[in-house]
């Protein structure tokens, strides 16, 4: 895989790796599958969005949130693994996204995290993709986004 | 396995694959896994059912959506594997059901899609579930279901 | 590892597995992982806590929970394995968290699942994680908890 020469194309500086905010660790490997915990926007700690998708935030800015998790997730694999292109492909995205009452557009806002992965993964950073509206999330970020990937053994 | 016989036995006809709605893939293989994206219960693009349990849908109609979200998963992983006799077993079933306020029957609801695994794939076909109540699901479905299964390699 | 030896100097005596509420198992293995259904604090068939966070419930009580939640995961694990001991480490925890308008301590309620699991197994304990707060639970549960372990092949 080429990930980390089309991040560096495509002009993408990952973010810090976000400190998880509680007794967990943001990524465990177990055989040749990695599993990324939980990503809600941050940086330095304080979200860059909050609220909810259909009050407070719209679909563009929502897409945005979530590829900013994305974009957290990948920082958290390369800081694992030494380098994103260990990755052979993206397995599996769940995404939530906080939504107000009749807010049916989540698969749009997890569009912002999957484009990201097509970006810069091509065709091995298509995934199986689950995206529902939840209630609330953690300090109340718009969307969290969970990623598992498959890596060279 | 004998999955296709046993289709065949209960006359059951799988849906056409549904699209995916975004930039993901309906089916990842990854070793021995496959991992099915989240479905929710469409007909050439159209919702088949819609709105929330426990205000617009009763219990049955419920869990008649998620047994066509397990036939859509079905459907796509024939088209991806060929044949569903490659499956070994359903791991793991992710039940996401649209909830009202009260609504606490998501097991019941969630039971449609997990009585067609045992009754296609027999004992094999039970799996470990999460179900639960969320806010919103894409397009205003009343439930979306995601499926893990092993794979002969 | 030597969780069992663990569990006993904590005088941890794990619940009685909680029997499926519906047509599902506790515990799937596939390959080196192990996938436990989604917990919900029972005891004898009954909910120990029920109502939503930041409504119902507090936060200490909703930790509580879902340590309970964690402490039968670990009982089905047993049950199915034999003996903790086999477990290698904990890859994956989802907590749901049925939570109230306005609840945004997830990761707090969260930690009780976290906490148990690191006390148990020590730093292959930590794990990744997603928390989210959901709508509604089966039965009006407090929390969900669901975990996937590594085990000895």
């Amino acid at each position: 895989m080429d990930a980390e020469r089309r991040l560096a194309e495509l002009g993408i500086d990952l973010p810090p790796v976000a400190a998880p905010v509680a007794s967990y660790v943001p990524v465990v490997v177990s055989g040749s599958l990695a599993f990324v915990a939980g990503q809600v926007p941050l940086s330095e700690g304080k979200l860059l969005w909050s609220g909810k998708l259909g009050a407070e935030l719209d679909v563009p800015a929502g897409a945005q949130a979530a590829r900013r998790c994305g974009l957290q997730a990948l920082a958290a694999l390369r800081s694992e693994l030494g380098s994103l292109d260990r990755i052979r492909r993206v397995v599996r995205v769940g995404v939530f996204v906080a939504s107000a009452e009749g807010f049916i557009d989540q698969p749009k806002v997890a569009n912002g995290a999957s484009d990201l992965f097509a970006e810069v993964f091509g065709e091995p950073g298509r995934h199986a993709r689950a995206a529902v509206g939840v209630a609330e999330l953690p300090l109340g970020a718009p969307v969290e986004v969970e990623v598992t990937v498959e890596i060279e053994s």
